[in-house]
């Protein structure tokens, strides 16, 4: 735990880290999803700022193009190994190199960069961003998997690599400004907070017959669909205590959350002097990546600006662990510890992908997860990891025990 | 502007900042006051921390007495002359030092210590606090006339003696924690928050025919009667404004406050990207004094904690300053610069003292400044200040002009 409370502040990789007026050699890797639009978005209104390096993309092989040209990238890399000769169609004359496949993922991530924003979404973003912690430089991480499910592997590698690791989540962001490199022994407690989701107010028996069609409907953010059920569910929480637990240096009893339904507050640190560091801002990705690009040095977003005085209120509730049961199921799985939180988000993959093909009930997510990690118990596979090949092999593990459960259950 | 900003992260004045596992030398000038005590209860439960040096008050002289006895300090100073002998009685066989009157304090202040606690209320703490600066160490600073009356003369003594200010406020300890030493051009904002005191709702009619029994009713915090009328007026929030403008590298423009009638918030930076970060607490000084005290560490207080989702909801609402001139009044002498503010706060004092006095109308009381203010301006006594001489004849000259003024008024 505690992997990102390292380096701090000599900042060696971000905006001007190698050197005063110097641009930050970039690479983005999943450029075409979300996070790296955003991140390319503040790349093109700071041009002498950035020097792009690589760009890749998992199968949006146009999109991909006309950001490698637009970037004037030196790279651009395509997961899909059927689409090279598209790519490569695409970039003819361009002068920017091509290259596809999984492996080319990872030599994408290795090419020499002061900073690798590493927003490929789920496991395939796990490969290339420890290739990218190889470096041993700036590491803006949006990949959750790599923390949750291999959070110890994964740490213990950025320290070994003396990488320096920055969140880009939302709450993550707001945690770790909100720490500021305070002393593990001075921190109380990291509250992050949930929206609560479309399905806040709802009761048990509401719950119970949600659709993925109400499930998709989130009140404040614009997420992919895994992101938005999880969001409904809590489960997003709960992984996202994971990752709190393996970035900051608090044990499980510090970290906590609390429900807050207009999504301004992304995180609360409580020191032992009754002090509180919250970090506040409308919802928009950008500012979380602005600070994971410039840090310890501000960069200019063009977001929304906080206006408290128009906004009104901010209202707290604590979260319903009874009608949001992944959180709970999430929990465990932190204090379980080991291969646990690999299992869970494993098996909340499966369940999540089930109910979008309306093959499982909303409440029985979070009860797919709870007994796959009970199966997984039962065979030994909650056990330590040693090394990215365990993790590996634990989640393929983790997503047959998920689809045995699935078969078990009737469609809703 | 700025004084603040420097040094924070070395630490040399505070808790063990001579030294691993040395104790602090600390004085408190003012310490049977309000913010006096609260420090010696944080000292009283870390005595292994601190080591008490000089202790000084104004008139109290048995309470004075009392905690130099119990707190063994080397020192005790009585502002009133004629206390000297009560004092030396009290203390008889202690083994404590004695001494009084006002270059006594001065000498207090002139002790050896790593950091002191500059709480005396009012001008009478302001050639004590310089003293202190001359030592070069940590200055915790509660007194507000210090930074209002003589900001720019003050703050450039304590560049000259390479002295550190950690303020004590609520709300410039929110600030400061929340600046956490960012670079000046990363900050967009700085919003202090005031509660909105007694008469946040009341309307004009209403407020013309406020008491000072009613106005003395807080919500929040319980303070002396003089801070409590500022509240209730908004002026404490425009001398807080002004108090900022020395502390922090910002200018004027980047100063703001807004109402929030819980004061948990106590003040929020916003940043060029978006990130805006707030410092929480409920209502206890001894926050505040702890950070003033064991920074870039943190010390235990015996505070409330935090607990949102009990609270529920936080509210903001933008101030009103025609129903409140004393805010539009501060923020233009904060414009106007050079001795406008010491004028300002010298003419408030004045004119609070004769609200009390049921002399004026408490919307008279904003009324009287802004008078007060026109007349320096008039007689050529709003100008730049080169000592603490020169602010020393503005706020008698002040004090003068403004009684010149009070004897125009009926009483209400």
């Amino acid at each position: 735990m505690g992997a990102v409370a390292q380096r701090l502040r000599d900042g060696s990789g971000g905006l001007n880290g190698n050197g005063a007026g110097q641009s930050c050699r970039l690479t983005v890797l999943g450029a075409t999803g979300s996070i790296g639009q955003s991140t390319l978005d503040l790349v093109a209104r700071n041009p002498e700022a950035f020097e792009v390096v690589a760009v890749t993309a998992q199968c949006h092989v146009q999109e991909l193009a006309e950001i490698a040209r637009r970037t004037q990238a030196k790279l651009a890399v395509i997961g899909d190994e059927t689409m090279l000769g598209a790519l490569r169609d695409a970039l003819s004359g361009s002068g920017v190199r091509v290259a596809a496949g999984a492996d080319a993922l990872v030599d994408a991530a290795r090419e020499p960069a002061d900073c690798v924003m590493a927003a490929i979404v789920g496991a395939a973003g796990i490969r290339p961003t420890f290739a990218a912690v190889e470096q041993g430089r700036r590491i803006a991480l949006a990949n959750k998997e790599c923390l949750v499910s291999a959070g110890d592997v994964f740490t213990a590698e950025v320290k070994r690599c003396g990488a320096e690791l920055l969140p880009v989540d939302s709450e993550h962001s707001a945690a770790f400004q909100a720490l500021a490199g305070a002393d593990a022994d001075a921190i109380e407690k990291i509250v992050l907070t949930a929206s609560g989701g479309p399905f806040r107010t709802w009761s048990m028996d509401q719950l119970a017959a949600a659709t993925p069609e109400q499930a998709l409907k989130h009140p404040n953010w614009s997420m992919g669909s895994k992101v938005t059920i999880d969001s409904a569910t809590l489960m997003n929480k709960g992984l996202e205590l994971i990752e709190a637990f393996h970035l900051f240096p608090v044990g499980v009893d510090a970290l906590d959350c609390v429900v807050h339904p207009q999504s301004i507050v992304h995180c609360l640190v409580s020191y032992k002097d009754g002090s509180v560091l919250a970090q506040l801002a409308p919802p928009d990705m950008r500012t979380p990546i602005a600070v994971a690009l410039a840090w310890p040095r501000r960069m200019a977003a063009p977001t929304e600006k906080l206006d408290l005085a128009r906004l009104g209120s901010l209202t707290f509730e604590a979260p319903d662990e009874v009608r949001f049961p992944a959180l709970r199921v999430a929990k465990a799985a932190l204090r379980r510890g080991e291969t646990a939180p690999a299992v869970l988000n494993a098996a909340n993959e499966i369940a999540v992908a089930a109910f979008l093909q309306k093959r499982l009930a909303f409440l029985d997510i979070a009860r797919l997860v709870e007994e796959t990690i009970d199966a997984a118990e039962k065979v030994g596979a909650i056990a330590p990891a040693r090394c990215l090949e365990d993790i590996l092999s634990i989640d393929a593990a983790a997503r047959r025990l998920a689809a045995e459960q699935l078969a078990r259950y009737d469609a809703p």
